[in-house]
């Protein structure tokens, strides 16, 4: 027994840190395809380990979120520090939620990350304080200027941004249909410096971003909107995609 | 068997015409509570009917839900046309979506119905090409004015409405919270002549329609923003009320 412990420590050390990264990978991909409401027991069956080895490693939903996501979370704080320094508050603001909405772009996982308030997740409570103070800053310094309405709140642009950027995942979808021929709409690029590149990236969502940042202003910006127009087919297609309202979890009827 | 037919029939007739109204009442309060793909099996079991007496009514769930809101849409279609003929194009822009937003904020049935696509249903079908012909009679008469910008588009604005129509029924449950002391905010009015009412009926949608539809704008509207504007915690119940995105009906997981 005391043989049996001293050479299974070690081994069982490793197999937990390999189940753990396991599940964080598991959890990665089914967040990704499914949101963050995905079942907790399709994720441990990915991972090839039993219920009870996730909940050990991860006690919560809000646990796995959080260890899952918590990287991708630090790069669009570290863009709220940029842009609120940046020179031009305008530019600051649109360059912010340019790095804001291709982070909710990629993926159900971030986007429901982004959007909605979950409980209990750590970096995300982080996350979300942090861009409420970067709208808030920038806000004030267009107060100052006198660029932006005065009437306008940061509950009204984050509501405005959440409303948006819900419909993100839809208009990706519709708009990178098989018959796009854009030649790689995953390139790695975060910078965020162009905020009026179009064609060769179909980032959709800049068209209406820079609609909605328009409808703050006191005076209308230079230059056309960035991006194409959605043809009407591309958004019949995003109407589609949007599908009906589901159920809440909590509401969901025994047996269905 | 004669004479039992002969008395049977009428009452076959009497019965189907009964259990047709069931279904149709059932399917409404199960549509609004839950959304256009609600289990039709709970729909039936509401009406106190089996599965198959609601198919044989009902073979399809397109042919379904046009039969619960056609009456409903038609509403919208009138609206449609006093609006395309109003005297100023942006006061007939405004009332019309504003009888538009007062529907789907309704219940979560009529927001699916009026932000999706959903394939069959052939009074929708009717009511999308209505409200695209609305949408473009109007933006074509604001575009010789010259108040709209030129490069804004009616997929631009269907776009949006769509994105800010999904996070209605979010919107109204967080400021209808137990805290709200407004009298009543279910009052029949849909004339939609006030486009400036804040406060006694908090339709708090209004506010951010307001500022989309001033993005569109070549020049900034007179007057404040309708409605009061989201507090803090309003928007935070909004968020939560947003909830992760549901995977899609043709996604489930068997056994989940």
């Amino acid at each position: 027994m005391t043989v049996g412990a001293r050479d299974g420590a070690p081994r069982q050390r490793r197999d937990a840190r390999r189940n753990r990264e396991l599940l964080l990978e598991a959890a990665h991909e089914v967040f990704t395809e499914k949101g963050l409401d995905a079942p907790l027991d399709v994720i441990a069956r990915r991972a090839g380990v039993g219920n009870a080895t996730l909940y050990r490693h991860f006690p919560t939903r809000a646990a796995l979120v959080d260890a899952v996501f918590r990287d991708s979370l630090t790069g669009t704080m570290d863009a709220g520090e940029r842009a609120r320094k940046a020179p031009d508050a305008w530019a600051g603001l649109t360059a912010y939620l340019e790095v804001v909405f291709r982070t909710l772009a990629a993926d159900r996982g971030s986007n429901d990350l982004m959007t909605t308030h979950l409980r209990g997740v750590e970096s995300l409570e982080a996350v979300h304080g942090h861009n409420r103070r970067t709208v808030d800053a920038l806000l004030s310094r267009l107060r100052d200027e006198g660029t932006v309405r005065a009437d306008v709140t940061t509950e009204d642009v984050l509501f405005g941004l959440a409303a948006l950027g819900r419909a993100v995942p839809a208009l990706t979808a519709a708009t990178a249909a098989p018959d796009t021929t854009a030649p790689d709409t995953t390139a790695p690029d975060t910078t965020a410096t162009d905020t009026t590149a179009t064609g060769s990236v179909p980032d959709a969502w800049r068209r209406p971003l820079a609609l909605f940042l328009a409808g703050l202003r006191t005076a209308p910006a230079a230059g056309p909107l960035p991006a194409p127009a959605l043809t009407a087919a591309e958004l019949a297609e995003v109407l589609r995609e949007l599908g009906p309202h589901r159920t809440r979890a909590g509401d969901r009827e025994p047996g269905t």
